[in-house]
């Protein structure tokens, strides 16, 4: 199948986009908000112009189907954004959806088979992180997350009657008629960049584990007390800060990055020894068996590294996400797209949570990546060459066309 | 000179004393505060019961001679607490020095040379760290530190003239008149009591230095960032740390402790890699090179630490104090005090300030120490055992005999 995508149209729609809701540079249109809310209705109207039957859910999910087939490739992401974001993140791969949609269309292909576009709701955890997807996938109920609260302290119950949604029924999945998923996003790293390729085909999205890292001393005198009769709460954390890199580095295996994002110390005074001493840990990896590895070895480096210092050191874990693997199917339709068009790719995985890891569980997902300039993400500097967004897109409809034919021949 | 003390009225005293200002088991007299200013006048009346010449000068120091002498040796301490501090802290050499001068009036020993006891003002720095004994000392003016705001906001002017201080002189030391000074003062760390040793004599005041050491990185995405490509100002943080642990370790020289006593990390979340760390660095040594060379040392130390992390380092001085020696007339005449007395001494740095750092760069000047149960101070549960108190106080009292007597020879 053939689909005749315009690069120049979804260059005009995601400018367009991104008036709704500017700010500056910056774009914020946190999930529920007003402006979340017009972005949505604006990209409700914009999909029944193609001729798709388009609605939004009662958690805020917009959805517009090519009418009258049975079976549906979705195609989409998220149109929410954090505060003083970009204008690429999730935008992309929803109106990328939307102008395969109008390719599928303007083809006058309908059948068995067709494409649903989706803009899922608060991907970015304005209240609850993949919050639409969640829901939609069946991981979340609603009634989980109904007291969720946001920052400004309003309930998700609260945001969602604001947003006129408390009435509107909210959708789920069906296997049986969303049978596959596939989004393109920006990397929000440089690899591709400073590769110089066109596109990455993402084969897993990393697992997430995080801790927090507590040590205990002693408040003393950090003048009379001897060097070797104090339990510094500080000088363990240090030192557990250290094994803990030599042992991510030596035992995290490939693709396994971590950060040590934040840290406090008690009381906080030059001539006292710390008496507390907390360390944020956070670790991704695509393999299951590198987190449970480095999550096993957490507490005896805090022992050890106490130890040397006479203090304490114990670790909580504080949540994380499993990893999610993209289907072989969808790698491969991507990956023979791409060379159909004689890009450069590579296969990946995202160190970064997105929709599609909600689609995996339930249906074949699949994820494509094009270039980050400079690797930003999250501030209004985000931006991707108008060359680079076009290639993606051209991915994205070329792998469209061959997954469409393996569902009409029932595969 | 034999100067016949009362350990027994000693003790009354210091109880006594501890009643001013205490809460609960706790005691807190700030500098200039109602509860300090009673403390003094209470402690001007018990000198002028004595028999000795008292007064309270314009800045809160309180003096009390022993009447008619030239030439005065001068014991004392201070009386003003850190909040909720104990009951020895400064009262034990003031109250020392009172008892002493009561011992030499009874022994009618009138004559050229006599006993200036004094309690300093505004040691523990609740407004200016040393205030009585710099100003009296001459390492500070008046008109430098009048505008001086306490924690309360008020300056130091405005809390003299609250005290009813504002029309008194201040005084200042005359060396020909105050021939030398001796303080008896809790040691506030385990050495003598893991000792076993009765009273430490103090050979010099350690020198204090303290320093920000600052880290610039950049805050990127810390999952999709590769490690490799992470300029990580907490990573670049935990690394100096290391590094300085190992430079004062190897090259600081004997009695030499430092502090890394609070960090911060900026944005400080989970998931973003640390655009900023700071740490509080403090180190003391009785050795100025010593000083001297881990000063030199650190911004070396900082950037090669930054350079693996991609980051950049720099450390800014925050301060200090000079170290000062005791006068090795004075550790002659304690030392061979203790020996006669048949009690367990050793020579030892002190880790903390004391008002005796003030006299020492005026006129020859000594310190002895008692030992502290668990090496606590600061704290309502600061103790010292009753034995060691009289030990301690027998000592300054032969001490102060053979002192009197080099003075009386015009030595």
């Amino acid at each position: 199948m053939n689909l005749n995508v315009d690069g120049a149209r979804l260059l005009r729609d995601l400018k367009e986009l991104s008036t709704i809701g500017n700010v500056g540079k910056g774009g914020s249109r946190l999930a529920l908000s007003e402006e979340d809310m017009a972005a949505r209705r604006w990209l409700r109207d914009r999909m029944e112009q193609a001729g798709l039957d388009a609605s939004i859910d009662g958690i805020g999910n917009v959805f517009g189907y090519t009418p009258g087939a049975e079976r549906y490739l979705l195609i989409g992401s998220h149109t929410d954004t954090v505060p003083m974001g970009g204008w690429l993140d999730g935008a992309l791969g929803v109106m990328t959806g939307l102008e395969i949609a109008r390719a599928f269309m303007a083809a006058g292909a309908p059948g068995p088979v067709g494409i649903g576009v989706v803009s899922f709701s608060d991907e970015e955890g304005t209240i609850v992180s993949l919050l639409g997807s969640r829901v939609f996938g069946g991981s979340l109920t609603w009634d989980e997350v109904a007291q969720a609260k946001g920052a400004d302290g309003r309930t998700l119950a609260e945001a969602r009657a604001a947003a006129g949604l408390a009435d509107a029924e909210i959708a789920r999945i069906d296997p049986q008629r969303h049978a596959g998923y596939i989004e393109i996003h920006i990397e929000q790293g440089p690899v591709l960049e400073s590769e110089g390729r066109a596109v990455g085909i993402v084969t897993e999205i990393v697992g997430i584990r995080r801790a927090r890292a507590t040590f205990h001393g002693r408040a003393d005198h950090a003048g009379t007390t001897p060097m070797a009769a104090r339990s510094d709460a500080a000088q363990a954390m240090f030192a557990f800060a250290t094994a803990f890199r030599d042992f991510v580095q030596t035992h995290g295996g490939p693709n396994t990055v971590f950060n040590l994002g934040g840290a406090k110390i008690a009381p906080g005074a030059f001539n006292v020894v710390p008496e507390r001493a907390e360390l944020l840990v956070e670790y991704r990896s695509p393999s299951l068996e590198a987190l449970d590895r480095i999550e096993a070895a957490m507490p005896e480096l805090a022992q050890v590294a106490a130890a040397q210092a006479r203090a304490t050191g114990s670790v909580v874990l504080a949540g994380g996400e499993p990893s999610a693997a993209m289907a072989p199917s969808m790698i491969g339709h991507l990956t023979r797209a791409a060379q159909r068009l004689q890009l450069s790719s590579r296969t990946m995985p995202s160190g970064a949570g997105h929709d599609a890891m909600s689609m995996a569980s339930q249906i074949p997902a699949g994820m494509l990546f094009v270039p980050s300039i400079g690797g930003r993400s999250h501030t209004p500097e985000e931006d991707t060459a108008p060359d680079d967004i076009v290639a993606g897109l051209r991915v994205m409809a070329e792998a469209t066309g061959t997954i469409l034919e393996e569902f009409a021949a029932g595969k």
